[in-house]
């Protein structure tokens, strides 16, 4: 309850700071009988790592988890799930000059405000490589909702101003193999080009970019949800807006429903299944059995080259610029990290489901 | 856990049916010795009465509001406070006509299938009647945040397409008396008077709409929220999202920040505080002690007079309308819900951080 | 988490005090498709009811139970259920003389300590009246964990310094047959006679008794409890500790192990079962499938006629007696309580097994 | 809320199995600014050791604690603090002989039933071996208490049927010093020769004993608990019977009650203080200043080199005998285990209590 924990059932409790010894998971709850081994999780985590493309850190990152508890022989045994990932190729030494600095868009002052202490390397807790741990937690998570035939695709919808183009009812179709070849996991070739070329542009001028990520979580039974304040949607919504780097979150149609009247936006029902999916594949917090769709809002990256204005801790005024390797785009890497959430969350509330199952 | 609680230490429990005898709540971890009478939560709930305008229900809930615990002599205890408002002007025989029909748009097709079983009466639990506890609730938590200077205001940022517009820097100088005198609790009149064409027009043809709004919190003490998983704006988004109506949640730039670069988006500090809010008042999670300012989709109230097609519960195709009281939009009715889920958020936040404070 | 819910999945909140308008309860988590009426509870709420014996408080509490939501045509409906029991037959006036007084073995001194005020009404939330709502809505539970062949029974095991003598295992027999026609729901009719005539004594004499009630679960089956911290045997010494009169908790052989070795407290298992109980149906803090053996001792009431030495808030020295109704023994009326708290536990146990079952 | 966590503010959760690679622990919700460094808990891990004595196992566990993240510069940050201890050591094999077999009073038969599957390395999870995670996150929460000059002593209050004989007020004075210097953290050196006589005596014979250990809590200040569900002596109870050994928890004059009358049992308040501590600190599950006293049953070592009678996993008749390296009695390295949940349950208390603190 003290906020590093997600889940009820299936609880996942992340540790660690960004230039510590090293990151890690404790899983709670994962069902027993389940096949883990450290490559099962790898592999999952493996694509959150910093690629080739200009968008990525150079910081080598080598995200080896390691299983410390929980399995035996190959299998969960019921038992809390420990995942540690060390810190390695940390530099700390970098931080140094700024320790005594605000970084404009970062966690440095709302850390130094509610615990009058700042872990400075590196962004301490606040870094994005704490998202490591939730990765390999829900590479876990997805374990338990594959086994139910759930699946979660997540891809670039837009980045620097870009946004896809998909003819038809293209994006319904969308599958891994459609993205797993792009670098920024973007399923509109066109439109990653140019995105590439947005990136390239904004890391010659020291700046960042922003974008839009969709989920679709398909396969996903009725009934899934906890009415009123767990309700499908809230619970998505908080786990995704916890991500650092998000300020938006929409379900389904999203901010268009504004502009909506109800005959449009309400999904009329087919003997043989919804006709259209406004609502996102959920209705009154409940999920419907259609696709779940979701879209959040990524900023771009606070840690520019340009020269930014800013205090110190005696609040001085500054002017910095950061040196450091960091991403020109938190996409394509917070991908995985949104599947892992969203896969956190279905986990949940299947095995709450179970257990208030009627016949 | 089970879905109808939110908060760690101001914890509201939420129960009741649109068409049971009752709805309430009750409120644990209220500080002791705060000032509370049902008058303090009665006020704050008429405001969210249904009103003169067309977009209103004529359904007449008087919504009176009991305290019978919690409190003696005017003064909270420190025990759980629990609430009763009765459900007057009941009329179930309405939804007998329904009762095997799943309705687009509602909970009725998803409750059934979560639940096996279903009260038809008005919705039930899946009835924005239940949004009446959290006002209450909502209500109390007001008192908590207030007294530390906290200030929240939410009003109709867009309706039926009708988008408002504010000059300068208006939008951080809007007050309730703004807005008090709106029906549609609009600060732009020009545009309210528009947006009570367009609900008229809607009115008459059997339809309904969907709309903004923009909630401000002020005075807000940097050092709130939890990370990583309750984060104040992963908290809010979760609780946000958690009403009926809204499909979208965005904070500060929001969606708009896809668009941006780090250089735009990122907000400098100047010694006497930050130059721009394009974070919306957080942080890495934590408040900033700027404004927090969010935004929520609302969808347009699916109940319409117009024809639909769907299904009942044999899985038979059925054409229907509806014919009951209803509202053509759930704003403004939904804005003293937004403030209530925010002052519950923000409540619990307070007093989780006293309990942490450093010197 | 502020003290006044209990359970994960199946969870009920109590709210009230004892001269309050009401107390009530609000049990989240209950499976859809039950069959529950007010008279199910009702029933069960009957046996807390003071009685004809010397023992019992002369106030007539009806305990007329409402069930105000989570019911839909005499079955749950999977939302939250809200019981509501008035206070009647309420005077407070007698209690404005000890407004000021701290009276000894009472909470008086410590909600003020803790709060700062103090509903001086009758102990206010501190009142054993508060149990009415946990019977209540153990009543609930009770109906999921019958449904799966459990049965609890419980029963006055010592009173006064009196304790039940049976003859070989008789105590693995009791049923409810053998203490529903006894005035302190105790087995052994010879003890019973010896209880009374000590309750007649120490009511005579201004004073009051305490004792040991049993609590069995029979049909049990084996699985439930969540190492570590919430082993079965942990979540019941935490259920039952939480009654106002329990000072101590043992569960099978309980403190006798101090003085047994490992081979006479190792229950051997054969073939078709365990041979021995010591453990009391719980190893490593699950269920064996054995019958689950739980004493709890309960102290005297703390609210007698003779005369005692306490101080007031302004921590001046007061002698005062207590002239209110009381009962001279919190036996037999804990032993509901004692069930309702085991239900509890077991019915949020059984729904949090069926979540992670294995095949 | 799967088992494995502790606390709501300050919240521990704890993770591996007896000859896994580690086992650790997460500590959340620790304030910030706190001296913390790796020998503060190394130091009462040590005390967990196995000693030179009989009682102790010969397995030479190092217990060496790293702190892998949540502290910075010899300080706490805020942030979740991750414990780690390897296991060394470790020898599995000797398990294997005993895989099939469901040695009598332990955790093998009912893991077997809850999950489907076994650990069967040293009893994996079920191990006495899991609480030296505790006693490291212990250590961390006592930090917090002392720092409000609460202290916490426990010690061997009997053993093997021994009971110490301390006189006057003796018990009320005993600190470490008395039982720094004795192997069995005994107060009473006449009962300590006669208990590791017994010690001596159960080891040659192959068996093992029980015992009580008794907890003073001192300098609590008033006020701290949570009515109704989780009050101070609840959550104490709950905590400590969720260690493996413990049978029975009593609280104050705990199971004598049930002989007492209440002119006996109440504690009269004089101004300067109560006059008798039968409440043993805790009153409507409040703090009321004074020692909290607080008993635990222990129950003898189940693993005993003597030949059990049991069943394999097929059901058959097995005659066995244990071989490993045990302890004789779980006392005294329980002792530091007890201490350690009581301050984990202390320090959560101490912040809730803060968060809502009057005037």
């Amino acid at each position: 309850m003290s906020g590093s924990s997600i889940g009820v059932l299936f609880r996942v409790t992340t540790w660690g700071e960004s230039h510590g010894p090293a990151i890690g998971a404790v899983v709670e709850g994962c069902p027993s009988g389940i096949d883990l081994i450290e490559e099962d999780i790898q592999k999952v985590l493996d694509r959150r790592r910093p690629g080739r493309i200009v968008s990525s850190s150079s910081r080598k990152e080598e995200d080896a988890v390691k299983i410390i508890s929980g399995t035996f022989k190959g299998k969960t045994t019921g038992t809390p799930i420990s995942l540690i990932i060390e810190n390695k190729d940390v530099n700390s030494s970098a931080y140094e000059d700024i320790k005594d600095i605000f970084r404009p868009g970062q966690g440095d002052y709302t850390y130094f405000k509610k615990y009058g202490i700042r872990d400075y390397r590196g962004g301490g807790r606040a870094s994005a490589r704490e998202t490591a741990a939730r990765v390999a937690a829900g590479a876990i998570a997805a374990k338990i909702i594959f086994r139910e035939g759930i699946k979660i695709i997540a891809y670039t919808k837009a980045l620097g101003g870009i946004v896809i183009k998909l003819k038809g009812d293209a994006a319904k179709k969308i599958s891994y193999d459609d993205i797993a070849g792009d670098n920024l996991m973007c399923p509109d070739p066109d439109a990653a080009r140019k995105m590439e070329a947005k990136l390239e542009e904004a890391k010659l001028s020291g700046d960042s970019l922003g974008g839009i990520v969709e989920i679709i979580v398909r396969g996903c039974p009725p009934g899934l949800g906890e009415p009123v304040f767990e309700k499908m949607d809230a619970v998505l919504a908080g786990a995704l807006m916890g991500i650092g780097a998000v300020k938006g979150v929409e379900i389904g149609a999203g901010f268009k429903v504004a502009e909506m009247t109800g005959s449009q936006a309400n999904d009329p029902i087919a003997p043989d299944g919804f006709i259209s999916n406004h609502a996102g594949g959920i209705l009154a917090g409940i999920t419907t059995g259609q696709d779940i769709v979701i879209r959040i809002a990524c900023k771009p990256i606070p840690s520019i080259a340009k020269v930014q204005q800013t205090i110190d801790v005696q609040g001085k005024h500054v002017e910095f610029s950061i040196k450091g390797r960091h991403d020109v785009s938190a996409i394509p890497r917070i991908i995985p990290v949104c599947e892992a959430m969203v896969s956190i969350v279905l986990a949940d509330h299947l095995l709450r489901q179970k257990a208030i199952a009627h016949e």
